[in-house]
C-alpha cells in the first residue's frame, strides 16, 4: 500500500505557506502539530494518515477492534477467560478497550509497566515476572496498598519469604501467584512437588494470600503448524495440570491458573484447569505471527488482522532494483522475519541499517516507488516495535481518529 | 564484573523501611528516586551504581572522556576535524563535551534529531540525510531560521530545487552539501559528474549556498582487519577525492569534505582533500566493534574503551548451566554479537527474548551468579540500544555522579 508523491507544484503551494504555518495547506504532520489538533479528545480536523510524519507507528481501528472482539467471543465459547497482557502494546488505551470487552485483567512483565498502567486508569493487573531486589519488592509493594486487584507472581522459596516480610513490614496482604517453569528452564520454579511446597509456603505465610498458579509457555507460541503447536504446548502444560491438581488436591486456591497466548489461544482452554490465557500480539499481529499458519491455513495464521503499521517514506530512488527509506532498525528492529510492505508482492524491505530501510524489487515486483512515496509495514515483531514509539496514531479508514501515549514505553525496569 | 546480592538481614533492614521510604536505608533506586536526589545538579548523597533499578544503561566517565580526547588528539594530529555524529548517542551533554573538545560541529541523521540537540544548546548541527517531505524541509527551514550553522544535505537536482523554493518561500539562505554515494548505493548521488552538476546547481539556485560535501562510507566501518578495512575505505572514497577535485576545478567551494567513522578514524585523513570526520561510536564503543580489530591487534579493537553498559540482575538461578535476568530484546536490542559480560570469560549472554536475557555457562566459567546479583554487559551496538532509554545513568569510579536525559531518543522522524 503506497501513496504517490505529491506534485511539485502541490508542494510548493504547501511549502510557501510554511512562514506562516497553517496546518490545511501543508502535506505532513509532525507529531506535536498532530497533538495540537485535538481539543478535549476531538480532531479539529480530518487529517490521513498518508499526511503523517514518518516514520509512524499506526494501529488501524477496525482490525485492532475485530481482533479484541474475535478473541473475546473465542474465550468465551472455549470457556476461559483472557488476560491479555500488555507488554506487547504498553498502552494504557487499549488495555482499557480490553477490560471493557469482558477480560478478567491485564498482565504486565516489568513493576514499571504495572506503575504505569495502574496510573493510567488500569487497575487489575497480575506482573507476570517475579521481583528480587529490594527496589521492585518495595515498588509492587506499595502499588498494592493502592491497588486491590494486584497479583504479583513467586517462584522459589527464599523470594516468598522476601514477599512475606515486605507486606508485613508494611501492612499489607500481597495476592501472589506461582509461576511455574514450562520446561522452559527461564523462569518459575519446576512443577510437581517443588511448587505444591511453594504454594503451600505461600499459603501459610503472613502477609500473603495465595492465588493459583501461572504458566506462560512462551517457547509454543510460534511452532510453525497447528497440529505441531497443539500437540507441543498441550504436552508441556501437562505438568502444570498435574501441578494444579495437587494444588487441589491439598486445599490451595487454584482461582488462577494462567497461562497461553496469541499463538495457542484456541488450545490453551484443552488444558485442564487453565482459567486464563495471557494472550498479548492479537491485538496487532506480525509478520512473525503471521508465519506461524493457522488451523485453517498451514501457511498463514489468520485468525487476526494486522493491525499495527509502520508509515516510511522513500528518500533515495537513484539506484537500479532498489530504494532507500526513512525507517531503519531504530523505527522497525531488527527481528526476522523483516517487516513486509503491505497490500505489494515481489518486494522486499529490510530494516538492518539503523537509520534506513532498504527495498528491493524482485522480477515480478507489483511497482516501484519515487522519491517522496509513503510505504506501509507490517511489522515484524510488535512488541519491541512499540517500544521504540512515544505514540501511536489510531486510524480508521485511514483517518486520524486519535493519538495514543505508548505511556509504558521503556519501562524495562 | 558484578556486586554480589546483599545479605537477607540487610534487605530485611531496607524492606522494613519501605512505608515511610528513606532513601538511604533502601537498596536500589529506581530512575525517579535518582533524579529526586539531584538539585541544582549536584548529587546530594553517593549512591553507587550496584545500587540502581535495573536494566539501566550507564556510561563510564573516566572512559567517555579518554575516547574523546583520544579523537581528539588523534583528528588534530592528522590535521583533520572531527563533527561526531550524534545519532549514537542522542544526548545534548555528550554533544557538548565533544564541542567543547574542539570538535567543529556534531552530524545528526534526522530532522527530529537536530530539533532536540538545538533546543538543548547545541547550534553548530549537520543534518547527514536528504529531507524530501515538505514537513521535514519545512522544519529544516524553521530550525535554519534560527540557528545560523545548520547545514543540511541534498542528493539530487530535483531535491535541490525543493530546498531552493522553500528556503524563498522563508526568505532565508539555507546551507547545503552535496550528499555523494560511497558506492553502497543506499543515499548520495553518484559521484563524479552527477555530483559536480548537483553541486553547480545548487551554487546556483537562490536561497541555498553551497558548503562542500559529504560522503560516509558506512560498509567499511566494520571491516575486519585494519589492512583490509584501510584497502577498502581508500578504495571507495577515491572517487569522492575525485568529485572534491572536480568540484575545486571547477571553482566550488569544499571547505567541507566530511566522511569517515569510527572504525577508519585513523585512516580517514589519507582521503584527498577530507575536512572532517563523522565519528559516532568512538565515545561509547560496543560489542560489534571491539571485534573489528585494530592497528596493533588483528582481533580486538582497543582504541577506545567500552563505556557504555547495561546493569541487569540475575532473577532466576533454579537451573542448571544457566540464569535469567531482567535485560531482554527491549533493554539490549538483538543485534550480534550479543552483549558481553564485563570482566569475567566462559559465560554468554543472549537477549533473544523480550523481556529476559540469558546467561549460560562453560565448563570454564569464571563465576556463577545468584538470584539478585547484579551483571554489568558491555552493550552489542551502542546506537539502538542508547535509542531504548530515556536516560544514561554517568558513572565515575562507580558512583553515580550525573544522570543525563537522552533527549533525541525516539528521533526517528
Amino acid at each position: 500500500m503506497h501513496h504517490t508523491s505529491m506534485s511539485r507544484r502541490r508542494f510548493l503551494q504547501t511549502t510557501s505557506a510554511a512562514a506562516v504555518w497553517l496546518p490545511t495547506s501543508v502535506r505532513g504532520y509532525s507529531a506535536n502539530e498532530v497533538q495540537a489538533l485535538f481539543v478535549d479528545g476531538e480532531m479539529q480536523q480530518d487529517i490521513s494518515k498518508w499526511e503523517l510524519d514518518t516514520p509512524a507507528l499506526c494501529v488501524d481501528l477496525d482490525a485492532l477492534e475485530g481482533n479484541i472482539a474475535k478473541m473475546q467471543n473465542t474465550t468465551a465459547l472455549n470457556g476461559i477467560a483472557s488476560r491479555p497482557h500488555a507488554k506487547t502494546h504498553k498502552t494504557p488505551v487499549i488495555a482499557q478497550m480490553q477490560m471493557d470487552t469482558g477480560s478478567v485483567g491485564i498482565c504486565v512483565a516489568k513493576v514499571s509497566e504495572a506503575e504505569a498502567m495502574f496510573q493510567n486508569g488500569i487497575d487489575k493487573i497480575l506482573l507476570t515476572t517475579t521481583n528480587v531486589t529490594a527496589t521492585k519488592i518495595r515498588r509492587a509493594m506499595k502499588l498494592r496498598e493502592v491497588c486491590g486487584d494486584f497479583i504479583q507472581a513467586t517462584d522459589s522459596p527464599d523470594n516468598a519469604r522476601l514477599l512475606s516480610e515486605a507486606a508485613i513490614s508494611m501492612n499489607i496482604i500481597a495476592d501472589v501467584v506461582v509461576d511455574v517453569d514450562p520446561g522452559g528452564n527461564r523462569t518459575g520454579i519446576t512443577p510437581g512437588q517443588p511448587a505444591l511446597q511453594l504454594a503451600q509456603l505461600v499459603d501459610q505465610l503472613p502477609g500473603l494470600r495465595l492465588r493459583g498458579l501461572l504458566c506462560y509457555d512462551g517457547g509454543s507460541q510460534h511452532v510453525k503448524g497447528f497440529d505441531q503447536r497443539r500437540s507441543q504446548t498441550l504436552s508441556r502444560l501437562n505438568a502444570a495440570s498435574e501441578t494444579y491438581d495437587l494444588f487441589n488436591n491439598s486445599g490451595l486456591t487454584t482461582e488462577i491458573f494462567s497461562g497461553g497466548g496469541t499463538g495457542t489461544y484456541n488450545i490453551d482452554h484443552e488444558t485442564r484447569g487453565l482459567t486464563d490465557i495471557q494472550v498479548g500480539s492479537y491485538v496487532f499481529m506480525d509478520a512473525q505471527y503471521i508465519d506461524i499458519g493457522g488451523e485453517s491455513n498451514n501457511e498463514i495464521y489468520s485468525d487476526f488482522q494486522p493491525a499495527l503499521t509502520i508509515l516510511t517514506t522513500v528518500l533515495n530512488d537513484q539506484y537500479e532494483g532498489r530504494a532507500t527509506t526513512d525507517a531503519g532498525a531504530k523505527a522497525c528492529t531488527i527481528n526476522r522475519p523483516w517487516s513486509r510492505i503491505k497490500g505489494e508482492t515481489g518486494i522486499s524491505y529490510s530494516s538492518g541499517s539503523d537509520e534506513f530501510g532498504t527495498i528491493r524489487y524482485e522480477s515480478d515486483a507489483s511497482r516501484t516507488y519515487k522519491v517522496g512515496d509513503t510505504v506501509e509495514l507490517i511489522v515484524s515483531h510488535c512488541d519491541p516495535v512499540v517500544n521504540l514509539y512515544n505514540q501511536m496514531y489510531a486510524i480508521r479508514n485511514d483517518k486520524v481518529e486519535a493519538v495514543w501515549q505508548i505511556s509504558a514505553r521503556g519501562m524495562s525496569a
